[in-house]
This record gives C-alpha cells, sequence and structure tokens, in this order.
C-alpha cells in the first residue's frame, strides 16, 4: 500500500506539495528518516518547515504578536455529492496552483507576506521552487507598502533564512540576462537574515521580520 | 437530475456556502431569477456579493490599488488517487469551516481583513450569519492595527454597507446580555459606510475603506 493512501483523515493543510499538478510526498518522508537520530538531537522532532511555521503562527496568534496563516490550498471542485442527512463529499477534485504565496497576516500593524521553501541542496537554491506568478504577487505587495519575503530552510545544514523579496526578485529578473538558474547559499546569507530555532515559538522568525523592518527603516 | 450535479468544472472559488457542514445553492440560482429584469436594468448581471468582491479585487489588483484575495475553501482530503501518467485526483474530501475572515491583503499599507455576507431581510440581519472564530480573528486582526470590517448586501434593496468590525464586535458580545439575536437596519446604517456600485470597479468598496481609515484617524 503507497504511504499516502494511509493518509485517511489527514487535513490537506499538514501535507506538503509545492504545486496543483504534481502531488509530493511530505518531506518528513521515510527516506529522509536516516537523520532522524540527529533531528531528535536537535529538538525540531523531524518537522517539515511547513509544520514549524504553522504551529509558531500557533504560538504568535495565542500569545498576540502576529496574526498570520497558511492559506488553504485551492481545489478545484468537479463533483460533490449530497447525500441525505449527512454532509457533502467532494467525490472528484484536483489540486489547483495558488496564485499567491503561502502565507500572510498582520504584524504590529504590517501587513506580513511570504512563501516559504526548504531545500536538500547545501550550496545553491535552485530559483524553480518559484513561479512567475508568486513573484508578481510578491511585487504587487511590496509595492502596497508590504512586508515581503521567503523563508527558506536548508534542511540538511538545519538553517534558516528571511530573505527580503526584493532580493528573489532581483535574482528572478536576472535570470533573462545572466542565465544563473539558482541563488548560491554565499548570496543568500549575504542579502537575508537568520532564523535561529527555539523551543517556542519552534521558528521566531517574527524576530527576524521585525529587524528586516528595522533595517528597510534605515533605508 | 439536481442542478448541483450540473456544476463539472466550475471552481469552488465561485461557488457559494457558509460553512463546512451544509452546502448550500449558490445565491444565484434560479429562484431568484424572478428579479432578473430589474437585475439587468440595475446592470448587476445578478452577480453574487463573492463575485462582485472577487470582481473587484481583480480590477484593485490590476490597477496597484490593492493586493485583496479571497482565501480559498478548507478541504479535508480523505482520499486521492495517483494515476500514472495523470494528475492526481481527490476521491473523497469534506469542506471545513474556515477559521479566519474570507478576505484579506493590502492597501497602500494598511492591511486589510474582512467577511461579506448577503442577506434577503429588509430590516434586520441575524447574527447567525456570524461564528465566533470569526468574530476572534477579527478582534486578534483589530488588535495588531489592520482595518476590519463587514461588507453586508442587501440583496432586496440592492445596498451594500461596510460596518467596522468594533460595532460587529459589540453586537455580537451584547447578545449574551440583551438577547438581541439581530443587527436592526437602521442600527447598520447608523455605524456604517455606505457602497455605491458602479461600473469599474463593480463594488468600489475600496473608497469606502478610504473613508473607515480616514474616520479611525480622526479619532
Amino acid at each position: 500500500m503507497p504511504w499516502y493512501n494511509s493518509q485517511i483523515g489527514v487535513d490537506i493543510l499538514n501535507l506538503n506539495y509545492p504545486d496543483g499538478r504534481k502531488f509530493n510526498r511530505p518531506s518528513n518522508k521515510p527516506t529522509l528518516s536516516t537523520s532522524a537520530k540527529k533531528k531528535i538531537l536537535f529538538g525540531d522532532r523531524g518537522m517539515t518547515l511547513e509544520e514549524e511555521i504553522n504551529e509558531s503562527n500557533k504560538y504568535y496568534r495565542s500569545h498576540d504578536i502576529a496574526v498570520i496563516y497558511k492559506k488553504p490550498t485551492p481545489i478545484q471542485i468537479v463533483k460533490v455529492d449530497y447525500p441525505k442527512r449527512s454532509r457533502a463529499v467532494i467525490k472528484e477534485a484536483y489540486f489547483r496552483q495558488a496564485s499567491t504565496t503561502d502565507y500572510n497576516g498582520i504584524y504590529n500593524g504590517y501587513y506580513i507576506d511570504f512563501e516559504a521553501k526548504e531545500t536538500k541542496h547545501k550550496n545553491t537554491f535552485p530559483l524553480k521552487n518559484f513561479h512567475q506568478h508568486q513573484i508578481d504577487h510578491l511585487k504587487a505587495c511590496q509595492k502596497q507598502g508590504g512586508i515581503c519575503f521567503v523563508i527558506i530552510k536548508y534542511v540538511l545544514l538545519k538553517r534558516y533564512f528571511i530573505m527580503p523579496a526584493q532580493n528573489l526578485i532581483t535574482y528572478w529578473d536576472n535570470q533573462k540576462h545572466d542565465g544563473a538558474k539558482s541563488i548560491q547559499f554565499k548570496q543568500i546569507t549575504d542579502c537575508s537574515i537568520e532564523i535561529n530555532s527555539s523551543y517556542n515559538p519552534t521558528l521566531p522568525y517574527i524576530k527576524a521580520v521585525q529587524q528586516l523592518i528595522d533595517s528597510e527603516k534605515e533605508k
């Protein structure tokens, strides 16, 4: 039996998938379990980046620090059954590609908008992790004065970075000219703020967001 | 054949449903067609409030005025098939109740968060249109400095109002003491800003939002 048939009752919000066409296995899949020991040592209990962010958002909401949610994945519904005296059942539906980023919300008066990506590369971050419409969305939100960024998790290095959307946009747009299909690790560390993981919240990214806001103000 | 079986290929975003348990017929359903003539005269082409807002949001995005989207409805997925050489098919899923409001985004640096409701009542607006978690969400966003409100459409009166979330919260919380299960039309007009419909955008609600922001600043 393939792994996904055992996912009965699992909320889609806890699954991991990058686009509407291909439904990837969650990255807490068995093949990652080789590093399980290390994960326990580091106290992150093998969470995916999405789980870490969702946990942190719960913490931020319950402590009145920020109200940020992951948007549900858009689904195209084809067939719904309405059994008598029971709730509607979706019988045929497909994953659609989201037209925006995954997360948005508010922190201390600031509109927050970001995408979260994990990579198993060590020295590079492929730009194909993004889609044109996400870049366009980040550009549009920036124009309105939003705080926009990407959270990048280097799974093997266990390091997390907040890269300002402006840097991603620059690398994205430069692709056409310089042909670079990925961002180098050093380029990311040079323009990003590192997030140090902790117990509460799991991923204290708002602290890094505050640094980003402070540095924007200085400009 | 019931009407909904003919909805093949219709995007869920264009359907109308208030909660995860009951899937209501869209309000552009045949029973409303008695007023079709009137609708054509008034130029709104029988759109639901959701359609009017979505159309307006498209206009606002394409004119760099605001970036606001309706959040996809959360779906609980139970069974997914992965046919070879073809995209994943969701075979069993259920509508879930959203934990937040329907719309959020950014306008001119302000975090915008709102719920949209239409009613066929003329003199009253039942509070059962809302859920406790939506009220809690609006309270939390207000605390963070967001611009929070409800767009109410009186379908039969063809009038639209932006009611500040604070007023809704007050009426909601007062229920326990005064037992009032609905807000009277006069109470709504007294605390709300009316939106006048137009051609571009269909529902120029951002104009009313700006008035709301201006009046908040005066306080």
